[in-house]
């Protein structure tokens, strides 16, 4: 499925349309409130929902056919010629770092195409970051300047450097002896990063993303960025990535084979 | 000790030339070598000694009676007529950050009279992002744009945000313990950072932050810097930061106390 450079331009504006939202509210005083959920401590703050809006209003005015999946305000089902496109959202991914300060967030902005993502956005509206992945191809965009983003290869998962968001908050007990196993044998681990360290893997930094059971708005726009960049993302088990998968992302072939192994899968 | 607008402008210049060195450096393949130390990983960028190289022969031309400590090259002692000045250098520190293509790190340039820390640099050359502590202030400047620091009230370490780089890693197992006991007790946990969370705390997103045993070129900034914002920033028994101490700072001089006790500290 290739996506062509109208719909790419458009997913662009969604994402211009979200940073000039959410920008002004970075190191400001924000509203915190808490949600009932998994997490003992799950922040959604006003950036978030004005922009989950601010997305949904451009594509309810120019693509109403569009269907629409976000964090903030749920779904709406793709109108009655339904055309298979559905837009997956979640402008603020790193709750934690924005209201601590810290810049390792971004918005998510996935294209699905009869439920397979097909074009990811992570948009960093205040370091002027945007990472696109689509057709095949993963680039980062800083203002003018273009960098087309690669993973590095790693052969042996003892080189490696691995990365997740934080182990003894989302994973479960045996996810985490699970996970040990992985950061025994890794050079170097370093934990925090949501959306943002997925980034980093495909632009060749960091080697392996292991993260637990994530929601659809958390993945959709990692997995066109990090094969687009030649990387690997699936399940602890190896398969494609579907809802329920806890998430294991690899730059090098070689690394995944080992990580699914320590992980538990194939055995 | 008033620190004159001369010294703080010369201070200002020596950041300039680090970051003018560092910068290059983000995200390009960087050769990284390792120290024999403490740490099992503890990578050595040319970024790194470049800056100090830049800085030392700044001072070396400018002030060559001050004298200097650096992480990378050392100690050089006062001039004869020792002006008890003395700077103290540490161009990237957080640099698993700085090889993992992440922005939370600093270049660290602190100003001692007389053994005493009276200005802190934070520098970010990428972000463009320089915090200063000096005179009993604190400042974020980004351009022409100028922040006053400050932190925020925080009346009881329960609806604390705490922050450590690695207890695991820069932690001996007593220090974790007393580490978990805080953090037991504190609303949200954040891992990672190095000097770049004391900014945070600076700034009012942070309000604990929790470290072992720290070099003086790792601290010395931090001192005027958390102080300028009005915070409190001492060892883990509430004593004055000292050679050996490990570090607390807090925004709060009320959680300021309960972390100290928790700490195992004026018990």
């Amino acid at each position: 499925m290739i996506v062509d450079e109208k719909m790419i331009a458009f997913a662009n504006r969604l994402a211009d349309a979200s940073g000039a939202v959410i920008r002004p509210y970075f190191r400001q005083r924000i509203e915190v409130t808490h949600k009932p959920g998994v997490h003992a401590f799950d922040p959604v703050t006003e950036a978030d929902r004005g922009a989950e809006r601010a997305i949904r209003a451009i594509i309810d005015r120019e693509r109403p056919q569009d269907a629409i999946l976000g964090e903030e305000y749920g779904e709406k089902p793709a109108g009655l010629s339904a055309n298979k496109w559905r837009w997956v959202l979640d402008p603020v991914d790193g709750t934690r770092a924005f209201i601590t300060g810290r810049h390792e967030w971004g918005s998510l902005i996935a294209l699905e195409h009869d439920g397979v993502p097909v074009l990811g956005i992570l948009d960093q509206p205040v370091l002027g970051e945007r990472f696109i992945g689509v057709n095949g191809r993963a680039v980062l965009l800083e203002g003018e300047k273009r960098t087309v983003l690669k993973v590095r290869e790693c052969p042996a998962l003892k080189d490696a450097t691995l990365c997740a968001t934080d182990p003894s908050a989302y994973m479960s007990p045996d996810e985490q002896d699970a996970f040990a196993r992985v950061k025994a044998v890794a050079r170097l681990t370093r934990y925090h990063g949501d959306c943002y360290i997925f980034a980093m893997l495909a632009m060749g930094f960091v080697d392996v993303v292991i993260e637990g059971p994530l929601h659809r708005w958390d993945i959709a726009a990692m997995i066109p960025l990090v094969e687009g960049a030649g990387g690997i993302i699936t399940g602890w088990d190896g398969e494609p990535w579907r809802e329920g998968s806890r998430t294991l992302a690899c730059g090098d072939a070689r690394v995944h084979e080992q990580a699914i192994k320590l992980l538990g899968g194939r055995q």
